[in-house]
């Protein structure tokens, strides 16, 4: 990777707008009457590594590229020192082609594959976990204020969400400001795209911040690890194993944020609480 | 499968006490101030067919023996006219063996492995599609009376969710009765843990209704199909494609609920909004 001759990267906001990712069905209200409602689509995303047929995968459909990078690199299939001459994708065939300088050898990988869980991809956990406990995380602060500021411009911005529901989403921050907000109906989906862009624009993850809607299971934190993305951030629940990888850090936060102020703003801009589910 | 001499089956709900289901983590608050919470607790565990490795699930370890049978039979690793003759748990090893009179020729499926949208195990999803589309369910009602009076006995039953948070739940119902609740950190598992249970004690789907607090994806209603369920019901969202292969059937379902006098009563068991996300 020749990360210092890239272009800037492209910020990544969602687009509700777009009529690829959405679709409007009727139904039925518990009064009997016909509702129509907007619903994410889901289609199939068929994936190789060079001429590897990998996994096909439900994605609403958006920056095939990034998810198809970062799949790979989540999954551990492609380190971060291969080097990716092309990734081809075919919207006929929903299709989409990581090709790389040398051939990987995933097909070992691919023998012992390990289920995770809620939802998955598939990740050779036991590779994974190793990797992941021989990274140092580089140093890293996290301001309650910007935590305030950052859930507020998430929670305000248009998203697929707000318009369709039933969708997860994932933003990596800067401070408070989202540089790459992606969304996708799994949760993983989500994270991995970024976990692309990242990759293919050659992003510092350092003086980043991820934040899901995700819950923080152990695969979540360790995707985030191997991102090298050292604050992560949830505004859903987590598991035993999630904190414990995780090791919080308590004494990263600075409490900088007047709470009084907040109270009032933070309960206008509340997200729908329901029907986020996974 | 010799149904008819099987003992009836347990009832099955959720075991908030065990103390092995959850988790207490120290943390701190927005002010500052440290808090202890209980979490799900996530552990490995490794299914065989056989002599063969399938995958290892991360679950919360309550029913390995239904969480096996309902994997397996929901991937189409495991027909319905299989005959299971052994279904061995090892708690230290954390490894759970199912045993068939005849080796089933499963190789060829994990060959080409399909991940799916959201929470998933990875599904040979075309062969799925396929198996679902020559379903033919049984004829089923749905009464709204049953919706309210099914969805008041599920909050208000003491579960992990309302005691950890952090985790799925399905439960399977006949009218408005819950059978069978089942919860795990992915959505996948409970409802698979129930497919066991329908299997292991040969239980009639034909009169009953699947409740998920998950999306309803692809998925899950191509699961819901294969399990012989003709009503499935979500507290969340969905797709375009899950409604799509759903059908809905709105003639099916009977308005008898008086909606006058429901409104009070379900804000009082309303379920807590937030922190259910995967």
């Amino acid at each position: 990777m020749m990360r210092m001759e890239k272009p800037p990267a492209p910020l990544i906001v969602p687009d509700p707008d777009d009529p690829r990712l959405t679709q409007r069905v009727s139904g039925i209200d518990q009064t009997g009457v016909t509702v129509e409602i907007k619903v994410p689509v889901e289609r199939p995303l068929t994936l190789y590594l060079n001429a590897q047929e990998i996994v096909t995968m439900m994605t609403i459909g958006d920056y095939p590229e990034y998810l198809a990078l970062g799949y790979l690199l989540n999954q551990n299939m492609l380190k971060y020192d291969d080097v990716v001459t092309e990734v081809e994708y075919d919207d006929d065939l929903q299709v989409v082609v990581v090709r790389t300088e040398h051939h990987t050898n995933f097909e070992a990988k691919l023998k012992k594959r390990t289920q995770t869980s809620g939802c998955a991809q598939g990740t050779a956990f036991g590779d994974l976990l190793e990797a992941v406990e021989s990274v140092a995380l580089p140093k890293a602060e996290l301001r309650t204020s910007w935590l305030y500021r950052m859930t507020h411009a998430i929670n305000t911005m248009p998203s697929l969400y707000l318009e369709a529901g039933a969708i997860h989403g994932c933003v990596l921050c800067k401070e408070s400001e989202p540089v790459c907000y992606t969304e996708d109906v799994g949760r993983h989906n989500a994270v991995d795209k970024i976990a692309g862009w990242i990759y293919r624009h050659g992003v510092d993850p350092a003086d980043k911040i991820l934040y899901t809607t995700g819950r923080l299971t152990s695969e979540m934190v360790i995707k985030t690890v191997r991102m090298g993305i050292p604050i992560l951030i949830s505004r859903s629940g987590f598991t035993a194993w999630g904190v414990d990888l995780a090791l919080s850090g308590a004494e990263r936060i600075i409490y900088d944020q007047n709470l009084a102020y907040i109270e009032e703003e933070s309960a206008r801009s509340k997200r729908k609480g329901e029907g986020r589910d996974d």
